[in-house]
């Protein structure tokens, strides 16, 4: 008799890539163990944690059967042929060409160049001038996904229906608030993501609802 | 009767970009039309191919129906979902994960912080800043992929049948040649992009053959 485990999700509450997988895990109903590892303190570089991830990023998952995957699109494009309930991409192989661009627009064009690490390498602690450098690249990389959208989206990114694509967008957009972005120039961004924030499996993975959420933060809210 | 065309990429020889869907539509065997967007003089950014791609990047793909594409992730999925021979990715569902695992290292953690648009927007004109700030971003993102590849590797990057990986793979090493990396630490992905190398659907996309490379660098070659 083989013990029946559940899924890990080593993360962090403010990190928008585990903020994604969050997302995709509610989304398909997986019950999983929360690990949280604080970036802000370097837990990411521990002996122990780099030994899992040698790319010392968050997050990182593991599956039932002890699996070790690192990288966002990778997990759930995983999840979505390993759980094929509530599909997260269509059918149709161009409408699903579709969804992975506005993925990768958001995991390649955006994310990478907002990055804690690669903010630090540049700026170090500097706050204004990390926000400047953050939200000149969000603003850049969301002029294109908003013309993009123009074109794909209905209620959601792509359609009327619940995409991977969505579970890019809402993360990033939580990150523009954070870097304080102008959203005015992206209505079409900012309706589709007050549109999913509406719903649980979006709500309840938000940073704020994550159990390493910091009780200091909680009562000045 | 319907007219038959071929697909369109718009591309430019020197991409690594670009060189990813040159190498998986040779996999393919797809006859396409070959656009060359000469990005060192700015023609990425013209009215009339921002029209096409909104982002004013390269490649831009353009499917025999008339379909825009600008993501290479979604671009190489979608080849592999509607030219199923010759498959570029594994059919077990972990095994796929450990290609899309690689293919995003290379897509998200490396290229964009060692691509040209990036650095120039940081570096301007300045061609030793570019070359330390890009061998810099390649060769940390190689240190964590190397010790990925310790675990996939055979004789591609994921067991011995060429997918997805390899055709990101060689063309990041080939831009990492050309930011005069040092490649004595990664003798894995060394030994896999030599290997790469010898296959005409690799060689043959490379750089150097493609319509625009210019005359006066195959005369000093």
């Amino acid at each position: 008799m083989t013990k029946e485990t559940k899924p890990i999700l080593y993360n962090f509450y403010r990190s928008s890539a585990s903020y994604r997988v969050r997302i995709a895990l509610a989304w398909k109903g997986i019950d999983y163990e929360y690990r949280a590892i604080d970036i802000s303190t370097g837990m990411q570089k521990s002996e122990e944690y780099v030994k899992l991830n040698p790319s010392a990023k968050v997050p990182l998952f593991i599956t039932k059967e002890g699996n070790i995957l690192s990288q966002t699109v990778a997990i759930l494009e995983y999840l979505d042929n390993v759980y094929p309930d509530r599909p997260m991409m269509p059918r149709e192989a161009f409408t699903a060409a579709q969804v992975r661009s506005i993925v990768q627009v958001i995991a390649c064009d955006i994310h990478p160049l907002q990055n804690t690490g690669v903010l630090e390498q540049k700026w170090g602690s500097d706050m204004e001038k990390k926000t400047e450098c953050a939200s000149y690249w969000i603003a850049k990389g969301f002029t294109g996904l908003e013309q993009m959208l123009a074109k794909t989206a209905g209620t959601y990114c792509v359609g009327d229906h619940i995409t991977m694509a969505d579970m890019f967008l809402a993360p990033m957009v939580t990150n523009a608030h954070r870097w304080k972005v102008d959203m005015k120039p992206f209505p079409i961004i900012t309706r589709i993501s007050d549109t999913l924030m509406t719903l649980p499996e979006f709500s309840q993975a938000h940073p704020t609802n994550q159990p390493d959420y910091p009780e200091e933060l909680k009562t000045s809210a």
